[in-house]
C-alpha cells in the first residue's frame, strides 16, 4: 500500500487539520487544577468524538481516580505489526498569565506559529498521529499497520493513574512498538529521536514558623521568618559550583563513556545553541559538563514556585506563618527516584533549624529511561523523517520527562519511538507556548511514512527485555 | 466641666457604639490594593457623615494623589489647648484569606473580642476618641479642649499623602499636643504608652533571569534559576548570629545605655511574654540583646512575601523568568531611611551573580521617632489611664511604625501621645485581627479623662524642640 494518497489527501486538508488542532486546543486542559476538571472531561469526549469520526473502532473513555484516558484500536491486518500511539492531552499551568501576548486558550496565529497552551505540548504533536490516521483510513479505508491510540488526561501531572491503568491491562496494550511524539527537534530541518529521558521526582516544602501570621514591626528581629528560613535552606541544596549537596544524590550517576560523551559533542546541541535556545545571557550548572551534558546525563534540581507571605501589590508588614517551595529533581540513570526522595528528606531535616518547622510532600515520580536506537522501529521512524522533513534524525539525549515511557518499556516491553515534532524555542511550559505550523504538517507525513516503513520493517516481533536501572542499551547498540 | 455626663454617656451608648465601630469595620479598606480605591472613599464619606453628625465643626474630606484625608476640628475654647487626633482608616490586606475563621470584614464577636480586619489597627482605637468626642458633644454640647481631628487612608502604606499635607497645612495644623491610638498594651490591665516607634523602609527586589519561563526538564540545570538566586542572596542578608550583613547598618545605631537597658528590663515584656504572644516556640534573632531589645533599640530585616514561579495545586516543570521579593527594614535612632536605602541597593548589587540581573524599587520610608514622655501631654494621659484602666501607663519603645509621627514632632512640633488600646495578641496584620471589646470601652472612657485633664494641665503650651536623629530625650528626661 503505497502512502501517496495519503499524503495527497493530508496535504489537501491542512486547513481544515489545522482548525481542528484549535478546536483540540481551545478546552483549557490544566491537569494539575481541579477547576479545570470538566474542560478535560469535555476534551476527552471530543477527542473520542473525533477519533470515532475518523474511523477508528472501539473508541472508549476511560475514567480514572482523576482525568480520564482515551483509547482507540484499529485491528484489520492481523499479519501486520501493532503499533502502540501514546500522547497526552492535558497541558501545564498558563501563570504567568500576564506573560501572555494572547490568550492561552485561544490559539492565534502569528508568522507560521500556532500559538497557545497545549499547541505543542502535546495536543499538537498528538493530533499528527491522529491526522495520520485519518489520511489513511479516508483515501484506502484500511491502515498499513495494526494500531493501538492511547491519549491520556495526567501527563502533566506525573501520570498517576496511567501506570496502575498499563499494569492491569498489559495483555490488551501489547504492541510490537510505541510512538511518543512529544519531544523536540534540534532545529527546523534537524529531526531528532531521543534515546534518553530523564526521570523527575516533584516535591513541595512547607515551612511552618509561628501559629499565624505577625505583625512585623512588633515582632521582626525575634522570630525566625520561615520565609527567610525557606531562602536559608533552598540556598544550601546547590554548592559554589552548582552541584547539588544532597549527600548521595550522586552516588548511583552513571558516568559516561569517553565514546558517549565524544558523540555527544558531536550530534547535540553546543552551549552556545541551548542558551540561544533559553535565551538566556549566561550559562549555569554543574561545572565539568557541557551544557547538553549537564541537561540529560546528570541530575538538576530546579525550584519551580516560592510563596509565602505577602504577594499583591504595594507592602503588608508581615511576617507569615508559613512558606512554601515546590522543588521538582530531573533525575538520570541509575537514579531510582524513591532514593532520591529519601535522600532528600533526610538532607531537609538536616538542613532545618531548631527555629522552624518543615514538612515534606511528593507530587510525583517518574524514573529515567533509556532507549536502544537499534531496534527496527525506531529505524522505521529514521525513513519517515528522511521522508517528512528531508533530513535523517540524530540520536540524542532529552532533558525531559515522559512518565509512563519507563512503564512502557519495562512492563509492556514496548521498544519506544520517541519522534519530537518540537521546536528548541517552542516554550514548552512557558507563556505564548507555540507550535510551528509547517512542523505540524510535516509531522502528518512522517506519521504517514512510519506507518508504511513499520508494516515492512523486518525483525518488528522483536520486544525489549526490561533492563532495570542499567543505561547501557545506546552504547552497546553501537550508534556512538 | 466634669467628665462624669460624658462617662454615662458613653457607658449607656456602649450597644450603639459597637455596631457603629461595625458598620465602619465593614468598609475593605485595603490601601495596598486598587481595587479597594472606591471601598476607601466610600469609608472616608461615611467618617466624615459620622463626624458631622456627632456634633464636629469643618468636616472635610480632603482628596490626594491617592485615598483621601477626612479632618475636622472643634474650636469653641479659645483659652484652652488644642489636641490633634490622627488616626487611620485603611487597612492591611487579608491574605492569607483561608486562615480567617470569619469573613475580614464581617465584624464578628468571638469571646469577648470583635474580630475584623481593622478591628483594633486601626479603626477600633481610632473609634475610641470619636466616641468619647461624641459624649462630650452630645451632653455638655462642647468639649473640655479645642479638637482636630486628622484621619487618613494611607498610613498602611506609608502616608505618602499625608506629609506633603502637614508641609503644606503646618498652620491650620498648629496644635499643643497629638495623640495616636495605634499602639499596644502590655497586657489587659497593663496599659502602656510608647515614647519610641521604630522607623520603617520598605522595598522590593526583582530577580531576572533568562527573557522567558523555561521548561525544566528542558533547561534544568544550565540556567541560574531566579527563584534560586533570589533564595541565595536573601539568605546572605543575614548572619548565623541573626545580625544583618549589609555593611553599615549598624553604623549609626546608637548603643543604649546602661541605665535604659535597665529601665527596659524592669518596664518591658520578658522573652517569654514575647514568645507567648507571638505564639512562636523558639526565639530567633541577634544575639547580645533581650527580645524586647531586638525589637525596638535593633533594626530588623524581614522577607515580607516572595513570590515567583508556579504558586498552584500540583506542580508545574518550571525555571521562572522572574522572581520578587518585598523586603522591609524596622530602623532605629539613628538612622536614616535613605541611608539604608542607599547601602540596601549597594550591598544587593554586590550579591548579585552575573547570571541574573536585579532591579530594587523602594515603596515607602519612615523615620524612627523617640518621645520627651515628660511632656505634659504625656502626665494627662498617665492620668487618664488611671481613670479609663485603673491603672499607671508603662513607658515603653515599640517596634512598630507610624509614618507621620516623625513629621508631627520635627515639623509641627506636637509633643504626641502614643496611647494604645491594642493587646499584644490582637494579631495586628494578620488573619483574625481582633479587638477586645472591653478595650474599646475603656478606651472610651480613656479618651474622655484624656481631654479632660489636658484642659487644666500646666505648661502645656511646651512645643517639643526638633531633635533631628538624636535619641536622647528619653534618658535626659530622667524616666529611667
Amino acid at each position: 500500500m503505497s502512502p501517496s494518497r495519503a499524503i495527497a489527501y493530508a496535504r489537501a486538508q491542512r486547513k481544515k487539520s489545522l482548525g481542528e488542532l484549535m478546536d483540540f486546543i481551545r478546552f483549557p486542559t490544566i491537569s494539575a487544577q481541579p477547576k479545570h476538571k470538566r474542560d478535560i472531561v469535555s476534551c476527552a469526549n471530543w477527542l473520542a468524538g473525533h477519533l470515532r469520526r475518523i474511523g477508528l473502532g472501539d473508541v472508549r473513555i476511560i475514567p480514572t481516580k482523576r482525568h480520564p484516558l482515551v483509547s482507540a484500536s484499529w485491528q484489520g491486518a492481523p499479519e501486520r505489526p501493532t503499533i502502540l500511539i501514546y500522547g497526552h492531552y492535558d497541558v501545564q499551568p498558563v501563570d504567568p498569565l500576564d506573560r501572555w501576548q494572547s490568550p492561552p486558550f485561544e490559539p492565534t496565529i502569528r508568522g507560521g506559529d500556532l500559538v497557545a497552551r497545549g499547541a505543542c505540548d502535546d495536543k499538537g504533536q498528538l493530533f499528527t498521529h491522529v491526522k495520520a490516521l485519518e489520511s489513511y483510513l479516508q483515501t484506502a479505508g484500511v491502515l498499513p499497520v495494526n494500531v493501538k491510540c492511547l491519549f491520556e488526561g495526567e501527563e502533566e501531572i506525573g501520570s498517576p493513574n496511567l501506570l496502575p491503568f498499563v499494569v492491569r491491562n498489559q495483555k490488551s496494550l501489547a504492541a510490537n512498538a510505541a510512538v511518543i511524539s512529544d519531544t523536540r527537534m534540534l532545529g527546523r530541518d534537524r529531526p531528532a529521536i531521543n534515546y534518553a529521558e530523564r526521570g523527575a521526582l516533584y516535591l513541595e516544602i512547607d515551612v511552618h514558623g509561628p501559629k499565624h501570621d505577625l505583625h512585623s514591626g512588633n515582632y521582626g528581629g525575634v522570630v525566625h521568618n520561615p520565609l527567610q528560613a525557606l531562602c536559608e535552606m533552598v540556598a544550601k541544596l546547590h554548592d559554589t559550583n552548582g552541584r547539588i549537596t544532597i549527600p548521595g544524590i550522586y552516588d548511583n550517576v552513571r558516568t559516561p563513556s569517553k565514546k558517549e560523551r565524544a558523540y555527544m559533542a558531536r550530534a547535540g546541541p553546543s552551549d552556545d545553541k541551548i542558551l540561544e535556545d533559553a535565551q538566556a545571557e549566561l550559562a549555569w550548572g554543574e561545572r565539568g559538563y557541557s551544557l547538553y551534558e549537564r541537561l540529560t546525563l546528570r541530575p538538576a534540581l530546579t525550584v519551580n514556585g516560592i510563596s509565602g507571605g505577602y504577594q499583591g501589590p504595594g507592602g503588608k508588614g508581615v511576617i507569615p506563618a508559613r512558606a512554601t517551595a515546590k522543588l521538582s529533581f530531573r533525575l538520570v540513570p541509575n537514579h531510582d527516584p524513591r532514593d532520591i526522595d529519601r535522600l532528600f528528606r533526610e538532607h531537609i531535616a538536616r538542613l532545618t533549624p531548631p527555629s522552624v518547622h518543615t514538612t515534606v510532600r511528593t507530587v510525583s515520580r517518574a524514573e529515567p529511561v533509556v532507549i536502544d536506537p537499534q531496534n527496527p522501529a525506531i529505524r522505521a521512524a529514521s525513513l519517515a523523517y528522511r521522508k517528512g522533513f528531508g533530513a535523517a534524525p540524530v540520536f540524542l539525549r532529552s532533558g525531559g520527562t515522559i512518565p509512563i515511557l519507563s512503564a512502557f518499556q519495562k512492563m509492556l516491553g514496548l521498544p519506544t519511538v520517541l519522534m519530537g515534532f518540537a521546536l528548541p524555542d517552542d516554550r514548552m511550559h512557558a507563556p505564548n507556548e507555540k507550535f510551528h505550523i509547517p512542523n505540524f504538517f510535516k509531522g502528518i507525513e512522517t506519521s504517514i511514512w512510519f506507518m508504511h516503513a513499520l508494516a515492512s520493517a523486518p525483525g518488528l516481533r522483536f520486544r525489549a527485555s526490561p533492563r532495570r536501572g542499567k543505561d547501557v542499551v545506546a552504547e552497546t547498540a553501537g550508534i556512538f
